[in-house]
């Protein structure tokens, strides 16, 4: 594989200098229409954008042509919106116009039987010929907040919203659906999306090829929801080529589950122990829940990753010191035995009420709680906290900001909750830079895949 | 036992007519102080409020004494707040003045050690002799929401707020932290709260008493969290003499864990396994998070039990076709199969892509939606409906509106989750007045145990 040109072919995809949107008009509900809209009206998209429909009508400002031929100008990247049915056609118009990138959002293809198979055949043979690289089809496209492109269709008003807060997270999204989830619940949280690529029945360029491409870009964490894999050495081969972390939710673990995706994005059904298999030599940190791919990515981009086993629980609810210790008792972590050190220290400051781990204090002065912090961060048999406080007086978020920046001094990282309204826990996300969980089992969810991605990594640099 | 009394006597905790906050004074960081504030300035209790301290001052409005015994009228209810060495003594002066109930919210008694045990075998004999009824020690106490009394110490603000909303869930809770959580995000959730006694060493009074009491009011659902369960079999004869549903939520399920519990609020540890079958035996759900005493209990009151296993999943998004299909496989419930009659109903209708079990739309009309409620709903193969639509117009939030009056209509459930940012989940809540859960995990969890309450039930009027 010539990997320069293959990446620079995947750059086009995310910041094409002129893209042609075939299928848009302004027909009512047209959905290429809409992008159209966004790129000129929305989100100010600085490259040439062109419409191809059967009466060559300019849309939403994108100037119009009757067919792909008609345009002079160079165009990098063609977005194919169309009945199924005529988009073989469109595609081998591309090839010979040079365009290399294309994206095919319309279904009817191997999703949907023999006919729809004939179509993807035809398609995939122009593509060889032309050397061209198509993402879908059946596929919601493209969105790149700092290139500031986009060709999702009819997610104008969630685009607008989500380019104002570019981020470090990229994601290859087999759904529109979690696609939508994703980005809603990331703006509600600490990270802002970096590129999100909705990538629908795969028939050329897989999860595989973004996560080689986002090994070079600016992405720091890296999200995958997956349907099916239908190439898994591949995948297995490009996690290995980066040491960004990466985090896969996939569907279809049950049979009925693997159905449903069966006629979704028309893939073979996975045996899921396989792919778990897969996940743990690949270095995959494989996700619970759809949720988990906007709450966990915050843990590596804002703390350090968790170097051993022991945590420190701290809280100033006695319960929820109790529940943390029982929720560390259900992984692979488990509760520090502080020194005799630390023990002492923590029981001569006021307000603590048990120097033992869990540590639980009382109504206590913000300079209470950054003696702890050091105390227990210091202690080296704790290699990271589990911090359990409610925002009962406004500074609890100033010294929790605190927290953070003695967690990367340590290099020890700090999960934290509030036991608040998630009003105010959005509200110390946004004011503070806080990386809050939004529940307690999410904090210590993300200090088991912190430490997860510090043993893979560290394994691999042994290894190699 | 004579019910009659106990009852009567129970009932002056949450709507006493006249309240003693002993230890409230004009100090700084007096907690009592808040008390009084709370009453006399910030919820309107319509009753009379003493304040008893060193000095006999007045506090926030309620008349200052320098004993109970200076106190002409009649007292119901006392709250004492002072350091544990001296609340014996009040205790008896409270017996001797007649008061009958008291929350002794001062830490310090069994939690710690042997002087503190000293101190709780002094009240505990004034109780005998005066036939008072404690709530505490080592409390935070008691808010009612209808009946417009608290003596939460500390909580003003978050009191001021929740006292808007006045709802039929109440919660006996064995710590503030977990309290303070539940009240905050249940304000954002759909139900109110309508009690909440937070009962800390419990040496008198226990969970067991109040859902007897609550057995009797206008509450619907009943919420428990339990560091450690003292008298088993009270509970489970409380548990089984109401057919409310009861959640519970124990911490100390792990070693580490219960160790942390019994210095907090000073419980033996309990088997796990002992609580998990008392609960079972006598139809108290467990919840597997302290998240789920909020986001749970609005099943019960908007929605039919569920009176089978066979789900019917509805969605506008394939993915979490798929992922809901594999949520249920974890579960007791089972994807319903659909009869011939249905399938042809649904794939005769515009927009289904899947007639099959999960139903799968794209863009769809209002009409198109109830249709399919109406056909899935009139399925004697179908049981309830797991719902998981996007809100991508809002009409959706109409139709999920006429979808809960449907589910009442043919006594089948719907558990309904929208993959939107949590903003907009909670404006569908509170204008729509919709059960929406966070989490798809959530919706399936309701489902699970809305049918375990079912079987329960069903199972009681077999037997009697």
């Amino acid at each position: 594989m010539n990997t320069q040109v293959e990446m620079s072919n995947m750059e086009n995809f995310f910041n094409p200098s002129a893209v042609v949107v075939i299928g848009a008009s302004n027909a009512d509900f047209n959905l290429g229409a809409t992008i159209c809209k966004i790129l000129k009206e929305d989100i100010a998209y600085p490259g040439q954008v062109f419409a191809v429909n059967r009466g060559g009508e300019a849309v939403h400002g994108a100037q119009g042509f009757k067919s792909l031929r008609d345009i002079e100008d160079p165009v990098d990247l063609a977005v194919i919106i169309t009945p199924a049915a005529v988009v073989p056609g469109f595609v081998r118009d591309c090839g010979e116009k040079g365009i290399r990138n294309i994206v095919i959002e319309s279904s009817g293809f191997s999703e949907q039987g023999d006919v729809g198979q004939r179509l993807q055949a035809e398609i995939n043979e122009s593509a060889r010929h032309h050397r061209m690289r198509i993402i879908g089809p059946n596929c919601l496209g493209i969105l790149d907040n700092h290139n500031r492109f986009c060709c999702l269709y009819g997610a104008n008003q969630l685009v607008r919203k989500t380019m104002k807060k570019p981020g470090t997270v990229s994601y290859v999204i087999q759904s529109g659906g979690v696609g939508g989830l994703v980005v809603e619940r990331l703006m509600e949280d600490l990270l802002g999306v970096n590129k999100m690529v909705c990538i629908g029945n795969k028939s050329d360029v897989d999860e595989s090829d973004f996560i080689d491409y986002f090994d070079t870009d600016n992405t720091k964490v890296i999200g995958l929801y997956l349907e099916n894999v239908q190439h898994g050495n591949k995948l297995m081969a490009a996690a290995r080529r980066t040491k960004k972390p990466i985090l896969a939710f996939k569907s279809g673990r049950s049979e009925a589950g693997s159905a449903a995706a069966m006629s979704h994005t028309a893939g073979m059904a996975n045996n899921d122990a396989v792919f778990e298999g897969a996940c743990r030599q690949a270095g995959i940190i494989r996700l619970q829940s759809a949720e988990e791919l906007h709450s966990l990515p915050k843990m590596f981009t804002e703390m350090p990753l968790l170097p051993g086993k022991r945590i420190a629980v701290f809280t100033n609810s006695g319960a929820f010191g109790s529940i943390g210790a029982d929720l560390l008792a259900e992984t692979d972590l488990v509760m520090a035995g502080f020194s005799g050190e630390t023990r002492e220290k923590l029981s001569r400051l006021p307000g603590v009420f048990n120097a033992e781990n869990p540590v639980d204090i009382g109504p206590a002065l913000p300079q209470i709680y950054l003696q702890i912090y050091d105390i227990l961060l210091s202690d080296n048999n704790v290699d990271g906290l589990l911090h359990i406080v409610g925002m009962w007086r406004d500074y609890v978020a100033d010294v929790m900001s605190e927290l953070t920046e003695l967690c990367r001094r340590h290099r020890k990282p700090a999960a934290l909750f509030s036991f608040n309204a998630m009003a105010r826990v959005q509200a110390a996300r946004a004011d503070k830079n806080l990386p809050l969980f939004s529940t307690l089992e999410e904090a210590v969810r993300a200090l088991v895949v912190s430490h997860q991605q510090f043993r893979y990594l560290n394994k691999k640099e042994t290894v190699s």
